[in-house]
């Protein structure tokens, strides 16, 4: 992502509330794609086209603009997720 | 509304969850307006078609649906924004 | 909302990124109330405390970060939403 | 996310609309973190404490709902990232 970014002259936009709110924005597309299935056949919906391709498109988006977002940020994602459900497995115990 | 939604047998679809996500998917249409735009010039360039009359679509696609989403919930949003207001008066007293 | 923040010098945060991510946060936390309820019985569980107080107070959130955004935007939102919802009985006939 | 999941039993819950509400959530947390942060600063300061423990938590907390969507989509989210990145890097020539 910041290779892309550099060699498109786009990181002058990559302000983290920029970087933020199109996150938003694709998060919101993600919601889109899922706002009027019944809760209970949604999952196997998304296991045939044509939204399975796009429910990966849209789930993608949202993750390059975060890993983008952590880069703005100079946050390493892998090492404060691996903390953070460590965190997540001492808070709540397994049953 | 609710009207808009009955005449057109909608009402089927408007569960809370899924209204929710719709409203979801028009504030990420809202973000996306905006996420690129310096911050110290959105509001200059707002004011200047052809963001002005999308941004009033994007604000009234996201309280169409929030209106519905209180009448799903059977909530008066008038009343209930009239005393969250007072409180955050007494909670946040004026300088 | 207007008077709110000029009694307590909070204008100079309203551009409108940022009243954006603020309505943007309060949509989170609107979503936290609903996420985990089954879809088929949200609205029912919305309609007993504690919910039904706190989805208030939530689209309270949301309806004036909302307003606060249309006003920053110099956008009426009445006249907006009106307009909005003619465009969608032209566009979605009632059946 | 899925091993977590299961040891807690809590893979009941994770229907697609309700995961993708939770990852909403979580954004929101995020959102609330930068919302009032002047733009051209908002780097600087997440490069200090506390902003940039809380801003790696809640970047992981994003993170960790869109592993799960996408198990529970069962979709690869490396794969489908990188034709993503694939596809825009043709759609967006490198200047």
């Amino acid at each position: 992502m910041r290779q892309f970014a550099a060699e498109r002259d786009w990181q002058v936009f990559h302000d983290p509330k920029s970087v933020l709110l199109a996150l938003v924005g694709e998060v919101g597309e993600l919601a889109e794609l899922f706002q009027w299935l019944p809760a209970d056949s949604a999952a196997d919906l998304a296991r045939s086209e044509p939204l399975r391709t796009r429910a990966g498109e849209e789930l993608s988006d949202v993750l390059l603009y975060l890993i983008l977002l952590a880069d703005v940020l100079d946050i390493d994602l892998r090492v404060a997720a691996h903390a953070k459900l460590t965190a997540a497995a001492r808070k709540y115990p397994a049953t």
